[in-house]
């Protein structure tokens, strides 16, 4: 089988998402393999050998996905039997000439604790845990948003990904079963109210995956996770929170749509 | 100030990385925007406004970093006012005619949880939550990995990169003052002591961190930090279990060595 390398002085974590985002286009099966921090001249020289090994293995020509700030590093990639691929050096030159200023290599430049939003970020992720599940309720004035939804409607994860990937303080409520009878807003999210977004999720999908935490329950019926869902619905419905469906929807595609319909201003850059 | 846009018809989480890595080689003062979702030719005018309104306010040109993989709406925004970049399009005859076969153009191929290893990377981030601070030892045997340390060294957003990025189940345990005299290798831990990943950090980085938690205690002094982290230190070497000191890396390079140390391969393509 044919390999694909993705390689960095760095994390490669771009090399990753850059190398994916090609590949994902082409039905091709490929053996994948990361190698980060390759720092030295030494370091490249025997990742050329092992792509080379590859090679050799196989007689396919590995695929390469480099982001290499080094130009000595990257040359002794070039001299291997990979093909090389470099999203950053066929597009360096146009931004140079459109912003009109010379470019200042630095390695380690993303995905460092160096960048400015890095700790805004860990705040975030420290945020989220403390507020997980309403079991921290008096830190809600601090948050940018607060999650609400029943129980398994993927309120803890996307909080997550909000804090580690945009730098959100995202808290989380959960209504449970005992407040289903007459749904009314508690005071803490009254307080709150600007602040709150509703997840709701099909009751197909979420009685599959309660059952999956406690099979044949009350609590995993479908009956009991259609009622559920009717009284939130209702209640996002009647005070006018905004809500999203999370049951077709990963969490980053759940992230990406919670920030621009709140237009919540992300901690990164 | 001149204006950079992320767009595409998902999530747009590839245009960011993308143009944050092109962008990170230059010294420019930028205003960053992300409009996520752009799935209609309709959509894509009124973006197509945005833009052209950002250059009749500033005179600069916006440079515009985008993924899309429907080429009618690339061409709507190609016939803006700003600078389109697009890594795909540059490369993706290259690849093509490096694997002999025709691109199948899909949208929402990446972050979606249609992809192959989504469920992986949820059910990771799942156990790294029930799994945190030693709080659940009995799941430890499904394990990935078990990164031990101090309080506050780091453990429980490193643990929940790996899960994030990698889909590894990553669990952690505390060593806490109590156990300080006389370290040892709790039973539960010596049962699974290939898995175990011991994580280090500066004495004054941890007083530094302790101290925004509990300022002024005893956990907090430098003293107590020094003492913990011998002890752990020790432990580390005479058990020979591999470890990384924390202190001048972000959760994403932890993560990256962690995985490059290990050998652990990860669920994601």
């Amino acid at each position: 089988m044919r390999t694909a390398f993705y390689i960095s002085d760095g994390t490669a974590i771009t090399s990753e998402v850059f190398g994916h985002a090609l590949l994902s286009l082409f039905p091709a099966e490929l053996e994948h393999v990361t190698i980060p921090f390759i720092e030295t001249i030494e370091q490249a020289e025997q990742l050329k050998i092992v792509i080379n090994d590859r090679f050799a293995a196989s007689g396919q020509r590995p695929l390469v996905f480099q982001t290499f700030v080094d130009e000595a590093l990257r040359d002794v990639i070039r001299g291997s039997e990979g093909v090389c691929y470099d999203f950053l050096e066929s597009l360096i030159s146009k931004v140079q000439q459109e912003l009109g200023m010379a470019p200042v290599p630095k390695t380690h430049r993303t995905h460092s604790m160096h960048e400015k939003t890095y700790d805004y970020r860990i705040d975030a992720v420290n945020y989220a845990l403390a507020n997980d599940d309403g079991s921290n309720m008096k830190d809600f004035d601090k948050a940018d948003i607060i999650l609400v939804g029943v129980s398994r409607s993927g309120k803890t994860p996307t909080s997550l990904y909000l804090a580690l990937q945009y730098g959100i303080k995202a808290a989380n409520y959960p209504f449970v079963e005992e407040d289903m009878e007459q749904l009314q807003l508690p005071d803490v999210l009254r307080k709150n109210k600007n602040k709150l977004f509703g997840l709701t999720i099909s009751a197909q999908r979420l009685s599959d995956i309660r059952q999956q935490r406690r099979a044949n329950s009350r609590y995993a019926s479908i009956q009991q996770c259609r009622h559920e869902l009717n009284q939130v619905e209702q209640l996002y419905r009647r005070e006018q929170i905004p809500f999203l469906n999370s049951s077709q929807l990963s969490i980053e595609e759940m992230s990406a749509k919670i920030m621009a319909i709140t237009g919540l201003k992300r901690q990164r850059h």
